[in-house]
């Protein structure tokens, strides 16, 4: 079938071609579709069979268009597949935290995967400050199994690249590129930003020290392949419930620098964290929360750092580097001053990327919607002037960080200057 | 036809069946034939027309194991399709800075290429004390324009994935992570060495700061795709006379760290330098010629630095920053300060992969020409001692460098410790 965009009219048709759909939906009558896409690139719909609401399944597919700038930005549809590999992958390494995979259409760039009815995406919990106690369990048995399994650690090199080839993800990573790294800081006709934080935005766009250091981290996106990463690991990325976290929609993903993941999942709970200046009125209540957010930050960095660090030391099958390498009279402490050197890069590097997530955050294309839905511009302010400069903060210090609380610590003391 | 080696008296009736042959040779008779193959990996005929001694070419074909371990050691025959791409690559970037191609034929793993007989590769000579006035300028030439135009610095991200994807060149790259970065510092059958420096080899396989040093070289020898590097760039694989300069053999060619082609030229010029402890027995003969091989060292660095510097200002094309990004007051200088702190960077980490692959050549599989043409084992030794103190100096103390003055400073302290 050649490709074109389904609708709430044209899906269930469509799905009655699918066999893999035979069990998954009654084929003949009684679909409920509904399109609930509110991403920026696709098309999503929920399809439930009427006749048992326990049969229901998610469509993704892809617009030939950036969704959030028009028609008239065009944009490869390849990026299903990068989804699909992405998918399958994560279900195999990390069983239970993404959803299941049923069926792929390359030619409608689309995929059919486990309906989440009893998730919510996590953005909006957090606002209404819900607590999870397995996400950080969950989260960071994702980000170490991925990160270290598909990296140079875990794999031979031949493995690595090959695996690499099936994620050349040219065009997406040009909006990652573009977005998060480059047209925020310059003057370009889709940046937004509240009008009462512009004396900062303009700030930040002509602070040389700050953009050289822009620069740098967007080298690191563009060249260092490290492991499959995500590439768009927010809390937009992520559902959940109190009992079970699924990862989803990793269309961006590519061979790229490690940190990024993890600095864009912690900079977004910071996020959320000054969003409640706007959302919790009562300020014991809102303490309460935030500081459970940051130990969230903290648990999520150690137990990530815990976990990687014990994969690599189970599993230390990969080049980079062979056991007998550290074959030697003192060779077991070079190895483990090894990790922990690498692990202390890992995080120095997502307080960089984290950091420019901040800024782009604050006066790029997409805005994120903890912050966006405090509608009083004057409150949003507060918590958009806070994040510009925890944001150059974590960017501009990053290589003086030598634990997490180095970067909570930068969250508590902007939160002082907020607080008379 | 299918892959079979050519030999000496195979060749010239393959060469009749090849169009392209038609107008460089006589296709009746008359073929002198000769293999001249000298390296690792390949074998390579000299093929000269005995009716015009003018008319002949070269032919380089790929075997399926690696020659200097033998047929046990098998290894792709594809890394041909990468030296073609590459040459042609070097042809359109750097016209006359490498060989012509004239053919290629990839189900016989061969490229046929100009015959290049006022030639002579570059170590011979540089052993023989000779001077070539234009190398500098060649050389510069030829890394500043493949390295900037293959970069991110020049090409769009788009461009450049599309690129890197056609020198995805896994087999050959694990040549290299094992026999520059891993087996040479550990205990591997193939290792050799000279057994008067045995105390200094066993010395740095068990010298832990030494090992994460090199393991972080490795790290980004397989995850920094800035350029397409040759990846191979010693003194033998160029060809040379007083007039012209030639790149070849870049079969190991894929997107890397571009300062690793730049510290793999320097070290081996200063390998040369050390080698002259054996061959030239003549103090102030000896001395003026390693005077002339430092002052090489310092041009090549600085006229790369101020050609690739020179570049990027012309041509600030790559997404790696668009100018407009610049536009701002203060933004020129900052652009300038993002192309110091570059080139900066590049010569630190020329430094380190330099500094490793001193050690690699006195103790790898593979070691060097002008090293090992000294007979003497202790006159060697005192060369080779000399390379192992140079290679630690320039990989432990990079970070610190800040001129390539630091670099051939550490060789002339190094000298002051041979000489009474």
């Amino acid at each position: 079938m050649s490709y074109k965009p389904l609708n709430e009219q044209t899906l269930a048709e469509y799905l009655r071609t699918r066999p893999a759909m035979k069990e998954k939906l009654s084929p003949q009558e009684g679909l409920a579709v509904t399109e609930v896409g509110d991403g920026n690139l696709n098309l999503v719909f929920i399809v439930k069979d009427r006749t048992d609401p326990n049969r229901a399944v998610v469509v993704k597919q892809a617009l030939p268009y950036l969704r959030v700038a028009g028609e008239s930005w065009p944009l490869t549809r390849e990026r299903m597949r990068f989804e699909s590999q992405a998918l399958h992958l994560y279900n195999d390494l990390c069983p239970g935290l993404a959803p299941k995979v049923y069926d792929d259409d390359a030619d409608m760039s689309l995929i059919i995967m486990e309906y989440l009815g009893s998730h919510q995406v996590m953005r909006k919990p957090l606002v209404e400050r819900k607590r999870f106690p397995r996400f950080v369990d969950h989260i960071t048995t994702f980000l170490a199994n991925i990160l270290f399994h598909t990296s140079d650690f875990c794999l031979s090199g031949v493995e690595k690249k090959q695996m690499q080839s099936r994620f050349i993800n040219a065009h997406l990573n040009k909006l990652q590129e573009d977005f998060v790294y480059t047209n925020p800081y310059m003057s370009s006709s889709e940046n937004k930003w509240n009008p009462l934080i512009d004396k900062e935005v303009q700030a930040v766009r002509s602070d040389s020290a700050i953009k050289i250091e822009i620069a740098e981290m967007k080298e690191a996106y563009m060249t260092h392949a490290e492991a499959l990463i995500h590439a768009d690991l927010h809390t937009g990325s992520i559902m959940l419930n109190e009992n079970d976290t699924r990862v989803i929609d990793p269309e961006f993903s590519y061979f790229g620098p490690m940190a990024y993941d993890v600095g864009a999942l912690l900079q977004n709970i910071v996020l959320n964290y000054l969003s409640h200046f706007g959302h919790t009125e009562d300020r014991a209540q809102r303490e309460e929360y935030q500081e459970y957010l940051l130990s969230m930050i903290r648990d999520i960095w150690n137990e990530f750092a815990r976990k990687f660090d014990a994969l690599w030391r189970a599993n230390p099958t990969g080049d980079l580097m062979p056991q007998r390498y550290w074959d030697y009279p003192g060779g077991k402490e070079a190895f483990s001053a090894y990790r922990g050197r690498t692990l202390l890069r890992l995080l120095r590097e997502a307080a960089g990327h984290g950091g420019t997530k901040f800024l782009r955050r604050m006066m790029g294309i997409v805005n994120v919607w903890d912050i966006e839905s405090v509608k009083d511009p004057v409150k949003r302010a507060v918590a958009e002037k806070a994040a510009i400069r925890i944001g150059c903060r974590w960017l501009l210090e990053r290589r003086t960080v030598n634990s997490i609380n180095d970067l909570t610590r930068v969250v508590e003391e902007e939160t002082k200057n907020i607080l008379p």
